[in-house]
């Protein structure tokens, strides 16, 4: 399957047997894809940004899910502004062609996303509508590039993100869609069918594979059937055998009822997932900076976007559990990154430019909390000596003074910074253990940065 | 395959392997499928409705090739219209929205085709741009339902001829979609893959056929591939075994490359097929009232649209040389049969009322022309007596007097009317062989008809 | 006034002070009005071409007066219309975009019209929507050059006209605008105010006849307010003193409540207007070949249209009685006119060929019709012999032989011809008065037209 | 003129004379007009909220002068973006259609200029696009209840203020219209005629104010002209003798070429007006949170919008020299203020909390920036006892310890306090003169603001 140019009959074959010649070849089965070391870079990197981006951009009201509220759940907000702004016969599919994209820079976008500190970026390239952002094979007249924006969107942007950055470039990719025929036809007949797998959407997700060689394969949309109906361990199989990203994707872990927190690459359990403990597998925290919305809305108001406060809070918890977290924006149906989604991103990177080395290339340490502090995330790296430079990613500025922390524990070695300001913090270890840092009055416009704080334990025991 | 909720499985393994269990069976192959007598209906309509719909009438400029034109050839009058009308990326697709068919009603449809005196119609059900016409499972978000109309076309007019009328309803279906990517990826396979055919044109065939039981299946697209390509035997064996109008439906001849005027049903050969000499195997003639466009276009002048002579003309040499003749009319993108249109189906219907036992189950006499006699054309019945009632269809009105017919030898029994006028024609025998008829000095004001004037001469030799 | 760089405050002064210095000058009062010669050019062409054109023609439905059917009178299918197929504030405005004229070829309009043997025609400049179909300097943002088709409609037709054929070119124009909010105004103050005539009609009115020279001035939309609101007879006084059409304009008697039918040019007096009887003041009858519309209507139905014997009886029968015909077309919004109203212009102007004499610089005769024959109209023009040539013009053929008309006397020297035929027609006198026509069987395809015949008797007592 | 149905034949008598009967009657001459007091509330408020809203709003690039830039400027993007995404034939005024409005809540619209601390706004009722935002008599089809919102957004608005807040409503208008061809007819004829003005601008000035009652008349679109084209003087007379807002209302200075800066009202003199040093009349700095456009504008960078700080510093300046504050922001075509903008005027809500004692009613003191300290504005306000009480206004946060100030002078009952802050600072005199404030070292946390701190000196000398 190197080639790129493939035949649905040479991908059946594969997906109804897979021959096994030599070395290490994952089986279509979920004790062997499990056992697949996650690639290094997704974990050292912590920080994605998620774009949702389709059809739905284009009436951008309530959610990415509006078809589906519209139709099936009967929205009486979605009711209402179609009643009140279409004609009676207005369908989904007619909103495809005011999704312009005109003013789409996808070299725009890559500027962005590397200022904010991310290191992978998942791009829609078909939520459940089945709208393809790509000019698909299996869905003629349902592409970007036959309606709408009359473009290769996600060629664009990989190629934008892969010129200009270091980003790596990932895909989502929603197994089901809502209200495709054939789909519906398989469900109707309990999923013993599944004409719909074999001639929609794995024949597409073998072709964005093949075709733009994403590195982050984020499967959705698969908990109404098994992973047996979805033939998930074979396209995993093959993902990771013979691709052409064999050696570095990854993957996360919706493939099929159930499957999703048990199985697969790293697990994503559900949206906004955030457990505030630590997880034995990697993770990963998908959360929206539009508190109530992935794909954009034009209703949103400030108090619906996340405060800078909030999303450094949700990253700190998130790092110090283990997990990645990837912070999703919804672009506007004619391709822009409106400007408070930009500022809270550029906010991000300004922070990480004083605190990236308290959340880049970490591991969670023996503790995500302290016992007393509040309002406090530990993350860790090794030290050179043996033990573990601790950070402490304090989400209020405490008061000047005595600080205790109850978990640390500092030895003769240890030094103590805040990140950011020149001085070091002085300490004492407190008995039986623990920390007590003095905090300086540092002046306002003296502190090193805004939003939280991370106070460096180098060399704890 | 009684029942309409098909798999597509099962239709593969219908296509790959057939098991005759009993009775007499069709085999797929074309000794086999040639050798199917035509069902009587058919030859005995002598006329039909052809009616050209889609995407096409939205621009409907040029032809319903508009597509094409304007892409592949490269039409200056398609590229200049697009550049002057349309901003720079907007795709035929975009045209969809716009098909809107708001003052389609079906009945005044089935109003007009009845008064017309054809007997039967057939519809596209999707054209060379692969839009279908009812709410295709195969098409997602590129049929009738889901853009555009938001009404099942085929289903609408099939429903209403059979509520209103006795007209039998077919479909016209195009095997090949000139911008499918499946389908050009099988083409640059040299046809060696046939992923179009299975997974969206047979399907699409074998559901139009379950759903609306159409009695003639009008093939075409064909001229690309070969027959083998296409699985065509295999789908005209399932149709005239299993199929629900196995015993009623007729087809035509599209069915491969080389195929056509050599194999299937009826011939049709080449559009407006026109022999002009008897033929051995049952054809029609599918022809336009605009002389130069299937689909509506609005730049057709009324120096391009047929006269009554003309139209009147064809069908009687149509149907002499044993052709049925498949009138075709574009109906508008709202959904209008336009008053020229609706004028000559009328007048037709008109002429027909007075003539119409010179057309309907006529069969070919031993001659179509006369050797001596301009613009006449011969049909013919059996008469009660055991010879011929003979039709001589008069194009151009002789004379009066003598009127010498070369062909035609009275017997004892022989009687002449011109049909619509109350009076019979005096004659005599001419020798050796032949007859001369009176013809009577008809006031203007009592002329039976307009356009053509048929002689009967019953019980001739 | 010579200038056609107006100004309005010398357009006010001339409303509201006419001092007149020298020669025969028009006054403006009625009486000087109607005192005018009609300009012989009128009397002579009886046939003219009228075009109804501008926003109405994009719904096309219903009528010209969509617009008040919809807002005002409630038409439950102009309601039922716009609710299935508009957004629920859609205004009428709206529809503007839409006209698109983009098919609009003027020098094919000249064509057909020229081949129809009209000898003039009247366009709308601007129909009671308000919307001009000029670039209007007192119609910012509501006329065809702002929105819509982006051109100027008057003036590329009055140049294909004049530039292709002999045609005389005119306007009509609508005093009153249904919705226009200063004449709206000026109704609720039972006009006693005018600002809506003197700032917006009357100066639009100066301004189409400066700028493009109409020869005809087709006034509507008067009737709710007097003359004097309007300010017509100033108007008019200008037009015939100073304009630059001075000399050859004419006009109708649409200039305000209880005029029509009393005073201005030529009568109209209403709609579809034809007394049947002779008139003393020179008149036109208005009609359309729909019979149910001026504006195109896409929901024409061929029963609709005007047969063409229907077509030459109106024209007969007015030209009889002194009349001129003004047969109205409707063209599409994309600026087509229709096959089918093509087809009878051009079957009225082969039916001119033949005929056209009995037609054209004719005078009505003493008698219009026949006191015994029915069918029959009489026109005649001087004979060189000091007495009339008089056409009878047939709407039924008669049976061949003895044809009794009843009115015309023969002398001596008279001749009588069929026009078209080569034969002349034998005749003798009948007593006390009276002809008696032998009318010849001609054959069918001998016959010199269609519909209607003319028996020319030279040289009449 | 109480009454609000007005004939232009009354306005125009107005205009051409004036009769003074009684009273305090302003004559329509600048000395009489420049002598009126400025109504107390406008200087109270200081701060406003400037709304630019129009067609502008659709195309939304650039600027709101986007017509103009494309048309008259040729400005190499607008060209390549109408190019790009549009036919070539659409026009400016085909954008209307597309001024959707549909998300427009004038309560929220309300809710969020309250929480802002403004109190008074400033919509544009009509720009130079000549669009009006009401349903004006003289604007015929442009106007926002004829096409695009169908709603009268002036009358929403004014509506929604008024029964939610104690905002002040006031309307911006253009006096010019780019395109209008009656001005385009006066400017080419060296403003030597002035139809534009009696028959379309002036007519919609006295229409706004006697129907919406406007307490701002924020004039613009006037330096091609001179004020007496305009009749600028008989409308102010009017306006402030005789209209419904007689007693309330401020205009600005924008009456004609070379007014502005010198006679009207408060003056603006150009746009983003910020002299920095005390003006001898009351004037109002119209600025934009967009620095570089009025109208909403898609392509707005996060880099484009001001800070909070660089907007709290403008309205310090400003205030401190005796100016009102005009912020612009510029809503969306379907009636949104986007998050951002809500973000900085809530920001600047809280700040005010804290702060609003500096600026609302405060008058410039005899400083305004201190001769040694840097980035400081004073405010001040008549104390209790006689003296001033100072606010300082420090954009900077000061390193703690002595700060020195080198213009207020203590006295004995003095105090000093940072406001917000519980504990007064601590000062002491220096000699000559000045003050040295202590500044308190204040941790992060407790800090009473952002952006600016305000020391309020009581009782100052």
């Amino acid at each position: 399957m190197a080639s790129t140019t493939t035949n649905l009959c040479v991908i059946f074959s594969l997906i109804l047997a897979v021959t096994c010649v030599t070395g290490i070849r994952y089986q279509p089965n979920w004790e062997s894809i499990d056992s697949r070391p996650l690639p290094a870079w997704y974990d050292e990197s912590k920080i994605g940004i998620f774009i949702h981006w389709g059809v739905f951009s284009v009436p951008s009201l309530l959610t990415e899910w509006f078809w589906h509220q519209w139709i099936t759940e009967k929205n009486p907000t979605a009711i209402k502004f179609m009643h009140d702004n279409y004609k009676p016969d207005w369908t989904y599919q007619d909103f495809a062609k005011e999704f312009t994209a005109e003013l789409f820079n996808p070299d725009e976008w890559a500027s962005i996303f590397n200022a904010s500190g991310a290191r992978y970026i998942v791009l829609t390239s078909k939520h459940h509508e089945g709208f393809t952002n790509w000019p698909s094979k299996y869905s003629f007249s349902w592409n970007s590039m036959d309606v709408g924006p009359n473009r290769d969107l996600v060629g664009s942007l990989a190629d934008s993100i892969r010129k200009n950055t270091n980003i790596k470039f990932g895909l989502y990719h929603s197994l089901f869609e809502w209200y495709n025929p054939l789909y519906l036809q398989d469900k109707s007949n309990n999923f013993k069918t599944n004409d719909f797998v074999m001639f929609k959407t794995m024949p597409e997700l073998y072709e964005i594979v093949n075709k733009y060689k994403p590195e982050v394969i984020w499967s959705d949309g698969d908990w109404e059937a098994q992973d047996v109906y979805w033939n998930s361990t074979k396209f995993l199989a093959w993902l990771y055998n013979d691709s052409p990203v064999k050696d570095t994707v990854v993957t996360n872990d919706r493939w099929g009822k159930g499957i999703a927190c048990h199985h697969g690459g790293y697990f994503t359990c559900s949206d906004r997932y955030n457990p505030g403990v630590l997880q034995k597998r990697k993770w990963e925290n998908a959360m929206t900076i539009d508190r109530r919305s992935w794909g954009f809305r034009r209703d949103a108001e400030i108090s619906d976007i996340l405060s800078m406060e909030e999303l450094i809070g949700t990253l700190a918890e998130t790092v110090s559990c283990g997990g990645n977290i990837l912070i999703n924006v919804g672009p506007t149906h004619d391709g822009r990154i409106v400007p408070i989604f930009q500022e809270r991103l550029l906010s991000l990177g300004k922070w990480l430019d004083v605190n990236g080395e308290a959340i880049y290339s970490t591991v969670p340490w023996h503790a995500q909390n302290d016992t007393e502090a509040k309002h406090v995330w530990y993350t860790a790296k090794k030290s050179v000596n043996g033990g573990y430079d601790v950070y402490a990613i304090v989400l209020q500025w405490p008061n000047p003074g005595d600080y205790h922390l109850a978990i640390p524990t500092p030895m003769k070695k240890t030094k103590v910074h805040l990140l950011g300001y020149p001085n070091p913090i002085k300490y004492k270890q407190t008995s039986p253990k623990g920390i007590t840092l003095t905090v300086p009055t540092i002046p306002f416009n003296q502190m090193p940065c805004d939003y939280a704080w991370v106070f460096k334990m180098e060399n704890l025991a």
